[in-house]
């Protein structure tokens, strides 16, 4: 199968070097402005010599961002090339129409590195949801925090200090925002519903709260209490409505999440007849992003042509059917019942995920200070 | 797809009535001695009627069993019928053949639910295969020794009492033997390292070492020093040589595989590239497993022709490369360095698998008590 690669950053050059290996999977032309001598494969700055050459099949973009890559999938679908994607945030916007283009044209349409990174966790779920009800995904979807959450917990080290560590490291980068306040988790939340789902949800109806403003003193009183937290992305379906939302999450000391540290993620669905199944791994890095971008490739060049879902329709997202019991630390008044309190954190009643995040995002506006976190079953 | 379906037990039951919701999926054909009124399907009881059928794609058994399942088996691929199984004592006597049989026929060969019944194990495996370099696979292969193990874990009951437990909710046969002395979970190794490595391993070369003789001395031994006891299945492959077992094995308190009670498997990969990877979930279960076989049949409909791995070739196993250090506690003296204690047991140092199990077999033989656990890193 003959490849056009568009891009060869990080995940793009590991895919390009793990493609060598493979006999039925060619890379034959490479979208990059500058030149790239020593590649084998001709190099062209021209989009348009990707998606006119008859003798490309498969399109892998990894540019990342939302332009031109939105541009080149749609033109490359509409050419009735396969398209295989990493890229998170093109595919959290444009999945509904990217599968009807797809469907339209008979060609195939895979994302699996997009969520999980090296895990073939979109790749399992599509395969369930085909023939099972799921009513929920959750899991740590990103690296970056769950370092730096990590970092605090085994060492009592503050949010400062462990971001900074992070960013060494390569963890986080110099502008940490879209990890620490979970858009990143958020896009690969949106993916994994609408897979699960059969749905397509924007991603403006996903509140996230993210890890910015847990302290050293949030740590220890979890740890005192037995509990690990980390920032979970979870969707449910319940009642034909869906909830989906970003926030901290605490689990129980020995628990499988609990145990998953640094840059491991840990995704688990429930579902009607395989009941839970976890899948845990690498979830970014070059080699395991690529690997899972060249696997796709394998199955389209096997002869797989389906789709994530067949179906993926419009619908929105109602945080109000999801009650779960809350740590809340706040300089504001908390206008909740109070059921209990952990270190300096009250614990709340059952309380949706709409009223939480509201409550939250009112006391951020108004210039207090907040830290919630769900507590999980 | 019209599919030919060989048995209507547990899993088979549970298959045929999943597929009658999927829209591609037909069950034309049943092969059943009985009649069985109300089946929307045509009933059998001469397999010619399905294999000359030349309107059935899709051969799926699930008869259990080597024989007839191996004919039943060979003559579809010959027919150039894909075959769907979940019959891991004929997967793994006759996977090479298998694999052989399909490639000469162009039709698709795949046993997801063979190992880790509803998990999607194989199905990832295969796909990471393909383009990484496994070093190991490890895991909890059989649910009813972890459901007994459990119960002696959380309870303290002994081996026989947990044992009738098992059989009295069902986790358990009247005759437990392929269960508890490992036999199942071999079989489910056997084809893992199959898959894993592309070769087509003996099932007589792989040792097994059960939990008959677990006392709850050893269970109460374990818990003192922060560990919990598995029965694990794993295979491995260094400098060329393939090591394969099944032994009990010893994990850290708040690990994972420690967290993986009662029916549950977890099965667990190293690779170069990806890196760890962990799947977990239900491994037996008439939904589960007929859920998987189901998706094993969809991928089939929707165009995937890939078998597991394009080669199987014939492989001994050498388990004298993987060295470990062993709890045995014995009333023969033990032949090897001892480094410490545990309860009644010994720690060893550093032995071959090869070489523990010829210990434990001799002394077995000649009617001596002994019980081993490798300690997990």
């Amino acid at each position: 199968m003959n490849v056009g690669l568009l891009g060869i950053g990080t995940v793009g050059g590991a895919f390009y070097k793990l493609a060598l290996e493979q006999e039925n999977i060619n890379v034959k032309t490479l979208l990059s402005r500058r030149e790239r001598p020593g590649l084998e494969c001709r190099v062209t700055p021209d989009i348009n010599d990707i998606i006119n050459d008859p003798e490309i099949d498969c399109v892998v973009e990894v540019l990342g961002g939302l332009h031109p890559a939105y541009e080149y999938i749609s033109a490359a679908l509409k050419a009735g090339k396969s398209v295989v994607t990493a890229n998170k945030a093109v595919v959290c916007e444009y999945y509904d129409e990217f599968l009807d283009l797809a469907k339209s044209s008979g060609a195939a349409f895979r994302c699996t590195a997009a969520a999980g990174g090296g895990i073939p966790w979109l790749e399992s779920l599509s395969r369930i949801s085909q023939l099972d009800e799921i009513d929920s995904i959750e899991g740590i979807l990103n690296g970056t925090t769950n370092f730096i959450l990590s970092a605090m917990t085994n060492s009592g080290a503050d949010y400062a200090e462990s971001l900074k560590e992070a960013q060494r490291l390569g963890y986080a980068e110099a502008d940490p925002t879209a990890d620490v306040e979970g858009f990143d988790a958020m896009r690969k939340v949106v993916i994994s519903a609408n897979v699960a789902f059969g749905v397509s949800i924007p991603k403006e109806d996903v509140p996230c709260f993210g890890i910015s403003t847990c302290s050293s003193e949030d740590i220890k009183a979890f740890r005192d209490a037995g509990k690990v937290c980390k920032l979970i992305g979870h969707a449910s379906k319940k009642d034909g409505k869906i909830s989906a939302c970003v926030e901290p999450m605490l689990f129980d000391k020995g628990s499988a999440t609990a145990g998953t540290e640094g840059g491991y993620n840990i995704i688990t669905l429930k579902a009607k007849r395989v009941m839970t199944q976890s899948f845990t791994g690498l979830g970014a890095g070059g080699d395991p992003t690529g690997a899972n971008v060249l696997a796709d490739c394998i199955s389209i060049a096997n002869g797989a042509k389906g789709f994530y879902t067949d179906k993926a329709v419009r619908s929105s997202v109602d945080n109000s059917v999801l009650k779960q019991n809350y740590y809340v630390r706040t300089s504001a008044e908390i206008p909740f019942e109070i059921t209990g309190e952990m270190g300096s954190g009250a614990i709340t009643g059952k309380e949706s995920v709409s009223d939480m995040h509201a409550f939250a995002s009112k006391v951020r506006k108004d210039g207090g200070s907040i830290f919630i976190a769900a507590i999980g079953e």
